[in-house]
């Protein structure tokens, strides 16, 4: 039993205010590896090209991910990301996209993948989301991301994506973006309506909220005084969600369990953004993960006298 | 023993997607005194003019908030302020302001108000806050609110306020501003190094943290699927914190105790948006208030295993 995610690995080229980065190790599939393998095996799909070093395959496979299911494709290059944060890094720029081989990518798992007890579809085209469900023998719970361009040009196939999974995870812009609601809470009603059981939309350095059916939570990003890059918070966020889940086989996978997924995934993702790309979560230990859900805990408790 | 707020009583004329007034009680000295006055007396400081009408001087005094310190200005015009919101209510535009009695007006407080237990400076000139500090015996607790305009123009006089106050509520946005901090929690720190023991920064509709020198807070707005008019929910929101504050006469106003205040403002500023200006506030009940903080600590609980 494992995770399956299917998703980018890459190289990123990062500027942002308090330093610069021209080639990482970075994708959403490599950052929710990265996290959710603190938690249980990892299995990742997604190609790279000729230029991947072996260096960082090693970094993939920090914690026991299995690299099986990546695909080595000759005489291609690995997919390519530049962008720039501004001053107080809410706001980044995309300076250049090189899909590389991720431009003719058809996700084909292999049996051990298809057999995954959760499966993680990161941001990559709904067709070939759904070509993974396709390929998948039920998995116990599955979850996606996605993001704007997918809503513009391919609502229709995201929408029979998240017909099918238990689980959106979204920023509340997209949420909104994908009902025309501008209230979250009814944006994350009619994205409920269409299947999933629960909603996770990503808010960025305010936190994240958990819409279920009958139920509403909502968890603070952790309090940094310093962060350093942002990229690839939501991956690593999502992994600490996702692979908290898949490790609690004998819970019935409810609102509450999802909290607590929560608080893992915005720990992880706390040390993320403390480093540039991979390099705070590589070296990190599941005693500080701890500590942070610990202190998440502290921050958001408040006394009160029931009347 | 009572709550002394200085600030503007105002007409407004608002849209919003969902409606309009063109002419509605408003000011911020209004919204805090219908909130604050749910937990203690309330006097509030500030001109109007002679087009003031009796009825929403009755509509200021619902829950027995003093107006011997309101002073109608013959000949005067109210404060008049016109705004528009966009479909998410995240972006608002001024479409006019007049100052009417509010430009010259100068702070001249009774003996009963300066006698007050607890002072909120609204959002006016850093020189009329002065002023007002001047003139009050030492109260137990001061809070201030301020705006962009007064740190682009009058930072120096605004720094001398905080200096001398308990609690500094801004935006997170004014927050960076003030300090040229782009870390939440940095610039916090500055503010804190000023004097205060507590910052509040708020955050729209993702809520608000509370910084203090050893600990950090963070509570999440209260989840809305229908918002109206956000006008005035800070200044509900602080009249909230503060009168909590001034009620808990035997407790020390520490760290803790701001963070029940807090649930208690959010709490009543929820209200206040789902309908224009003060339509909701005026006719809550504290029972409703109640309900929602209780309902507060429900969406923000998660449990885990301390390892």
């Amino acid at each position: 039993m494992s995770i399956t995610v299917v998703g980018s690995i890459a190289y990123d080229a990062v500027r942002t205010p308090f330093g610069e980065r021209a080639r990482m190790l970075g994708g959403a599939a490599t950052h929710f590896s990265l996290a959710a393998s603190f938690f249980d095996t990892v299995r990742v799909v997604g190609p790279v090209g000729e230029d991947f070093a072996a260096a960082d395959l090693e970094v993939l496979r920090t914690r026991g991910t299995l690299t099986d299911d990546v695909s080595m494709i000759r005489d291609g290059r690995t997919f390519f990301w530049a962008g720039e944060y501004g001053w107080d890094l809410n706001s980044r720029e995309t300076l250049d996209t090189q899909l590389g081989v991720f431009g003719d990518f058809e996700p084909d798992l292999s049996d051990e993948a298809r057999a995954c007890d959760v499966l993680f579809l990161a941001n990559i085209g709904p067709q070939l989301q759904l070509s993974v469900l396709d390929q998948c023998d039920g998995p116990r719970w599955t979850a996606v991301d996605s993001m704007n361009l997918w809503i513009d040009i391919a609502r229709d196939d995201l929408v029979a994506v998240i017909e099918r999974v238990d689980c959106v995870l979204l920023n509340d812009a997209e949420l909104r973006q994908l009902t025309g609601k501008p209230s979250l809470v009814a944006a994350a009603k009619e994205v409920l309506a269409m299947g999933p059981s629960a909603v996770i939309a990503k808010q960025g350095e305010y936190g994240a909220v958990l819409i279920s059916h009958d139920a509403f939570f909502s968890l603070p990003a952790f309090p940094l005084e310093s962060v350093v890059d942002p990229t690839g918070a939501g991956d690593t966020f999502a992994g600490g969600v996702v692979g908290y889940v898949a490790s609690q086989r004998d819970q019935s996978l409810d609102h509450d369990l999802l909290r607590t997924a929560m608080a893992y995934g915005t720990a992880v993702a706390s040390f993320n953004v403390e480093e540039f790309g991979t390099e705070r979560v590589a070296r990190l230990t599941l005693d500080e993960v701890h500590e942070r859900v610990d202190q998440l805990h502290r921050i958001t408790q408040f006394s009160y006298s029931p009347v």
